[in-house]
């Protein structure tokens, strides 16, 4: 196919780490090379040839931030003809949560730095990767309507309000406590735990729960989100 | 960039169409040229070097098909490193609800035929285009769950029979009649017309109604998808 126009293709990643204190955060790292040398970009980078796209945004990621992640969501392909200074570049971007805690970042290859910052104080941005993470938001904000994501970005116990905290800093809304307790516990995908949680001030201890995996994606499988939002066929 | 690796580009098209009698179909082209010469594939073809992943798809719909379309949606990205024999072909993949019955088929280019196939009757395909619509299928049924799509694939004045139908062959499934119109009624993105509709055999005539575009873009907007979901806040 020697006639066929051939591109650049890349992959970026735009990371969201949680902390109940701070909110939402997106990982970006400083540019070591031109263009926008010194400035602050998603972690990413070009797909060899012979890599799955998955394996490329996978080794960038470590390479760049240090992060291994072990699961990633394709989030959306940017083509525009111009969105790269130099030639044409085509970027395949992926999403992924994580427990921002967990992690020690280390700067390596093409990147100067790397750094957390929340989503609602974010710095000049390299290409078009202020468009990639606004996409990135309102993807998880879609979501999570429907799915019940997030469970990554919370401990691996937490209690009901802890739970609804995170909703509300995703959705940027109150959420009533009566309604949210209700359908996810109908959805029966949480255990709930013999342990409870001291509260740090004065109050009740409250109930921890863990997320069960197994009984979530078989809720996804069964199509069973369906009847959550229309009702059981009788 | 000299040193980078570059790939060709490529886009292809999941055209769903709908007819109540059949149920689902999707649009294939017979190839005209190896590989896969004389089998029947997606329509789609290379990116140019100076359009936008869009106008490509849509360039290509047009030309292998003759159907316009207004309005596609990003599916996903295909990159595994071997999915075309000749060399490293990425496809970025779209898919559209059209209704089937309106356009007149007609094949260019690389493309020998053009014709609608019923999704549970699919012919051998080329390259890894069974996974591409195996996607485009679960996309759809993800999405009609929390968004009412689909309304592209009915007249534009529909029965709340008809509406159901198309959700229970999209869905596979049968759907509980009093919940379904309640919960739809409940998004308000329906106007309720005087006319009705004269059964084709006894029985009662049925109300039209007719899906308004504008509510249901608020809808989107303001995030009252959730409050179905999750319940109104108070």
């Amino acid at each position: 196919m020697p006639d066929r126009p051939k591109v650049h293709l890349a992959v970026d990643a735009v990371v969201f780490g949680y902390q109940p204190e701070i909110g939402i955060s997106v990982l970006l790292i400083k540019r070591k090379f031109p263009p926008y040398q010194g400035g602050w970009a998603l972690p990413g980078g070009f797909v060899n040839v012979d890599e799955s796209l998955e394996e490329a945004v996978t080794r960038e990621l470590e390479e760049e931030t240090g992060i291994k992640i072990a699961y990633l969501e394709q989030l959306y392909t940017f083509g525009e003809p111009n969105r790269d200074p130099r030639q044409r570049v085509v970027s395949v971007a992926y999403f992924v949560l994580v427990r921002q805690d967990i992690y020690t970042l280390h700067a390596q290859t093409d990147a100067e730095d790397a750094k957390w910052f929340d989503i609602n104080d974010l710095p000049n941005l390299a290409f078009d990767h202020k468009l990639i993470i606004e996409t990135a938001i309102q993807r998880v904000r879609n979501k999570i309507i429907y799915e019940p994501i997030g469970f990554e970005l919370l401990n691996e116990s937490f209690t009901f309000a802890e739970l609804q905290k995170l909703y509300e800093t995703l959705l940027q809304r109150n959420i009533d406590r009566g309604n949210f307790q209700k359908k996810i516990k109908s959805l029966n995908i949480l255990e709930e735990l013999k342990e409870m949680r001291k509260p740090s001030g004065s109050g009740r201890p409250a109930r921890l729960y863990k997320f069960i995996e197994e009984k979530y994606f078989g809720l996804k499988d069964r199509g069973d989100m369906f009847e959550v939002w229309v009702g059981k066929e009788r």
